[in-house]
């Protein structure tokens, strides 16, 4: 396939949860609460969010190991090896994270939403908002 | 912000779309089915996927202007101009898109999906499955 294509990080996740293994596999499995402190550059993209908001937050997993094709799900290895496009697992060819979060506050460049199993650090590479009923387009 | 994040397109749209202004502006407003082709290098990872899986397909928008941080939703010059996290517009600083498709038929590298509004040719970068219910995961 030709072309790389290049993220640049438009924020970053700040976190009490340091490490991989701290973290919940999912953001509603007690995932804490958390801020997106978002870079200077993107303050009009972010202007209309607003607390109440339902978006989706996308992550670049910076600490995967991009080789792995197949995992145990949830790291059981009683569980077959399963193709990671069928899986969640943060090691993939692109590691990037969807996340699903409710905005509890903004403050300017920085948003506090809640439920978000991403660690401390993670770069935030897009946001958009979850799609109500066609009608409410 | 530091730091490049490269994204290695797994796959390539086919479509019957061919170009942005005749495709519906989301899946579920009159998106023809599509085929994904992936890579080679990809196949492990796909093995598990199945007639009536629903994924989300994360594509790269190759077309779009990645300066645009406000836009007048869905083109329309009466809807004030928004910033771009609050809309699914396809011109944003990272352009990936998100499709919520059911898998129709596997053909090796080959899925047939439904109701995909990318157009042919577009890079596909990951696939997740759609997240049922706690207890099933």
């Amino acid at each position: 396939m030709t072309g790389d294509l290049v993220l640049r990080p438009v924020g970053r996740v700040e976190s009490s949860l340091a490490t991989r293994e701290e973290a919940p596999r999912q953001g509603d499995e007690g995932a804490p609460d958390a801020w997106v402190v978002f870079d200077e550059s993107v303050r009009a993209a972010l202007h209309d969010l607003a607390p109440g908001d339902e978006v989706i937050l996308i992550s670049w997993f910076d600490r995967s190991d991009r080789d792995v094709l197949t995992v145990h799900p949830r790291g059981d290895l009683s569980r077959p090896a399963t193709g990671v496009f069928s899986t969640r697992s943060p090691d993939r060819p692109n590691p990037l994270g969807l996340h699903r979060v409710t905005i509890l506050a903004t403050d300017g460049l920085r948003l506090h939403v809640d439920h978000l199993e991403a660690i401390d650090g993670t770069p935030i590479v897009d946001v958009k908002p979850v799609l109500g009923d066609i009608t409410e387009r």
